[in-house]
């Protein structure tokens, strides 16, 4: 599936365009647009921000207005931190994301607008895109960084767009224990104890139950069955079996 | 609700420590522990970095091991871009802050460990948490920025919590308008273009009607009416009335 495609509107910092491209290769998303660079294009400093990710970097293209950068989209989306007084639709960078995926998987291209590191987008560019998209901070620190701003529109992207699996899961590497070696495990373990003299008479039953219910906790597989009982073998009296 | 507590262990950059206590407070993190910072702290360029969130910075804690900066804590999770082999859970951002949510609601304090710049945590490290996060990026371009990954756990933290509510929402600023203003709205244009002559006699309905459709799709507004009605009065030759 097509990615958005990423507009920066003057951007000025060759850090924050490096950590922009970075961001975007890190969710899959390639095709990066500069308005008006400030002090010009490429900037000295931008390759090593952007750590690795010099194919954003490389096709970046560079454009002088933003109404030529956005021409042949369909839709753009501009990303503000304040109120503009303008009638269009606000979103969370969530249910955005789930309208550029269904637009893109419909055939749009879609724009992603970001502004200027210390004041934004003016009135009039937002005045140009087709909704807005805000983040969800806090009253007290909303400034959010601009490279942080695309970082998590391209997460939710790759969310929306069905493309965000992990890249290794938790799976067991042993298969879970069967509760055969787990009923031998706890006789195993009650037996040792026994023997060593850790129960009080009286309350042997209550402490056996607590042990089992704190071994079912662990969810243990067959390998940490083997591991316990290789333990229990070593802390045993030599001579003595299960 | 306290928030998660941030762990930065052995952490290189003070770009990526002021970065980072920066991602912190856009989404209402505060506690900061850094693990045996490299070249010592604090470091020069952190608070330029933090772009104004310095009250992360000042309250952040240094220890000397990881040990001891977990120690008061109830659970532990450890974000890394490498399996392990380790047998953990293993958890996406938002069901990790789901169960981190649920937790500190019930009075748990949570720490989230990061690592190094260059080689997150070691194994070891990771063996000292209760669950694995890991983040659903490219194959190709895995590497997230430090800074990059805690503002991701902070985002989902927040939504977890339930407080991503966003700044301002997209109201509209003037009521919608009545179907009595729009029904006088349609009468004026179609009145006024054809006395301007647009209509071929035969399409002057089927073209009529797809105006309609296009001003409904706009979803005007009683004030939208009032601006719409006022162009095309300045559109018609003097003296023509609706």
């Amino acid at each position: 599936m097509t990615a958005p495609i990423v507009i920066l509107v003057e951007p000025q910092l060759a850090e924050n365009i490096g950590m922009t491209a970075r961001a975007m290769a890190n969710f899959g998303l390639s095709e990066l647009r500069l308005v008006a660079p400030k002090n010009g294009w490429p900037k000295k400093g931008v390759r090593e921000a952007a750590s690795g990710a010099t194919h954003v970097l490389d096709g970046a293209k560079v454009y002088a207005t933003l109404p030529e950068a956005i021409a042949d989209l369909h839709a753009v989306f501009a990303t503000t931190a304040r109120e503009r007084g303008q009638m269009k639709r606000v979103f969370a960078p969530e249910p955005a994301m789930a309208e550029v995926a269904g637009r893109i998987g419909g055939g749009e291209r879609i724009g992603l607008m970001f502004g200027r590191e210390r004041v934004g987008l003016t009135n009039d560019e937002v005045s140009l895109a087709d909704a807005i998209v805000t983040f969800p901070v806090t009253e007290e620190f909303p400034s959010l960084n601009l490279a942080q701003a695309v970082l998590l529109m391209g997460y939710e992207w790759r969310r929306a767009a069905g493309l965000a699996t992990l890249r290794f899961s938790g799976e067991m590497l042993s298969p879970p224990a069967t509760r055969e070696a787990m009923l031998s495990l706890f006789a195993s373990l009650e037996a040792t104890l026994e023997r060593a003299g850790f129960y009080p008479p009286e309350k042997r039953e209550i402490i056996a139950r607590n042990m089992r219910d704190m071994l079912h906790r662990m969810s243990l597989t067959e390998q940490d069955v083997r591991t316990f009982r290789g333990a229990l073998r070593a802390l045993r009296p030599r001579g003595e079996t299960d």
